[in-house]
């Protein structure tokens, strides 16, 4: 099959051996999979990424990259055939979403961060038959590939667990900034202050539930919350992932404040302890979802709570994939790039 | 008076100027005053530590380092006379604990890390009326001084608000890691696992109500944990204090799982987000008590319900404190070393 192929940190187009189902395995045709901010990290950082994960027995992230890896986890897909042993309960030529993991063993490997598992940037894949999740007739593939960002952010709004007294300050309206303050918008949270250094992102916010947006060089995200919040303790969400973000929202945070850690950043950071110790900061480190929530999130869209547009700026084929990760990687006008393995074309 | 004073990053023995009482100040003679891990990390890291507070609006650490300091803010001490505007409800001779700290204005200054308010490794302090307490009369004044490193346990221990499928695991077993030890102790709360290089301080946590001990070298705090308390969840207490320990617990810490930063470590530390954000893992950092808590631990104390005699293992005047200081940098016998301005001696 064709795929864009991550090869000695560079992405190329090659033709790789289509995938066979094992046991309990579907084989899918990838309708739509988006591009992650993480993917554009593991490009630069695998090595790193898969050595601290395979210290802490994370396996879903640890890859071999002197090997091919096809990455893409944000996906729908139609069902092409199953494996030995499975149920069937789903039929070919139904469309799905799955959360992206299949197990190895006892261990769960990532598909997209695999080398036995392509992603979906790749025309098939392979996915465990009792996650697959059939895509509601009303809901377009486009958008359900959006299923997994969103359910990212669904989860962290929930582990946050707003109360009363308290309101969310987003810190990057990227994708998964954008994607939080969705997740929050459709839980009449308010106010939601955001933050963004592109003013294209900030208009975005807007649309999407911020009702106040800043440029941090020209005003502190704090201090126009304080102004929209009154009295409500700031609750922040870092959603930018890069080193260093984190010791500027923890001089930031109020004393006594909570700091949920959206943002997958996976190169070392840097922090000053006595800053969140002064403070007595809490850090809520958080990490893609439920299965339940993945569900939720699915359904939630088919029912139209989340503006799709808004998140999807662009579609490629898999001749545009490394392309679309150059124009990512300097971000501004792009939220959601979209790779659809089965047609051509770039970004432009 | 005699103090010990900071001065070029030594501890000298001098004659400094009496303090004056302003209004609403209390001058008071200094009867025993514990060395906190904190006052040697000051020694060496001061400066950062005035820096960092300073860029954060921590006031309470904020120390002009070319000019004199008198350290100590762990102390009991004897009502010596007013400043003006007093209320006067304790007389002179009425022997107090107090929080250490003094307002300046609008800012809270930290008696025994501050220029203008010596501490207690002097013979008189100035202390707010309004935060002095009584030391009950059955209460000798050595184990009156344990009260404030106690309630910084009291708090954390209290902050970290244990579940009944939570049990704790206490990484290091000097002062603060005891402390916590007792803390935990006290509310019943089992087990209780702790983990120290020493096999001396070792001792320390199984009398002071650790039920299972272990020297990380030989057997994992966790695996111990594991045999311990069966199917509850591990919450981890960081009670060293040095760079690279948060790293090592992140890395040990279940999935899930909460971190309590009670060692306060005031140099940078470099951490691995992607650590935290694979377990989805939770950091509260924590300092100090509420005026309640200080309060209550003093009448804790009172009331018997801490090991005193396990705690102060030595006292020193102030000529003993920059050899204590040396001893207590490579610590292994000592736990907690008095300073009693009005004596001479040292730990010999």
């Amino acid at each position: 099959m064709r795929a864009v192929v991550m090869r000695n940190k560079q992405l190329v187009v090659d033709t790789v051996p289509d995938p066979q189902p094992g046991p309990g395995e579907a084989i899918v045709k990838t309708l739509a999979c988006g591009i992650c901010g993480s993917d554009l990290h593991a490009l630069k950082h695998g090595e790193q990424m898969s050595r601290v994960s395979r210290e802490i027995d994370a396996w879903a992230f640890v890859m071999d990259l002197s090997r091919d890896v096809v990455m893409g986890h944000e996906f729908s897909a139609e069902i092409l055939d199953f494996g030995p042993g499975c149920e069937r309960k789903l039929k070919r030529g139904d469309r799905i979403c799955s959360m992206p993991m299949l197990p190895i063993g006892e261990r769960i490997a990532g598909v997209g961060y695999s080398n036995e598992f392509p992603g979906g940037f790749g025309e098939r894949m392979l996915l465990g038959e009792r996650w697959l999740q059939r895509v509601p007739d009303s809901l377009p593939s486009e958008a359900a590939a959006l299923t997994e960002p969103l359910a990212v952010a669904e989860h962290a709004v929930a582990k946050a667990g707003l109360g009363n007294g308290e309101a969310p300050v987003v810190i990057g309206c990227g994708p998964v900034g954008l994607a939080v303050i969705a997740a929050l918008a459709r839980r009449r949270i308010a106010p939601i202050v955001a933050s963004d250094l592109s003013p294209i992102r900030r208009a975005q916010a807007v649309r999407l539930g911020a009702h106040a947006v800043v440029d941090p060089r020209v005003e502190s995200p704090m201090e126009r919350f304080a102004k929209e919040a009154l009295a409500k303790q700031a609750v922040l969400f870092e959603c930018v992932g890069v080193p260093g973000m984190l010791t500027l929202l923890m001089k930031q945070a109020p004393r006594g404040g909570r700091i949920l850690v959206v943002g997958v950043c996976l190169e070392e950071d840097r922090i000053q302890p006595l800053v969140p110790i002064s403070k007595e900061l809490n850090l809520q480190f958080v990490l893609a979802y439920s299965a339940e929530e993945f569900s939720a999130t699915l359904h939630a869209l088919a029912d139209g709570e989340f503006d799709v547009s808004a998140f999807i700026t662009g579609r490629v084929g898999v001749d545009g994939v490394a392309g679309a990760f150059e124009t990512l990687g300097a971000p501004d006008k792009h939220v959601k790039v979209l790779v659809e393995p089965w047609r051509s074309g770039s970004l432009g």
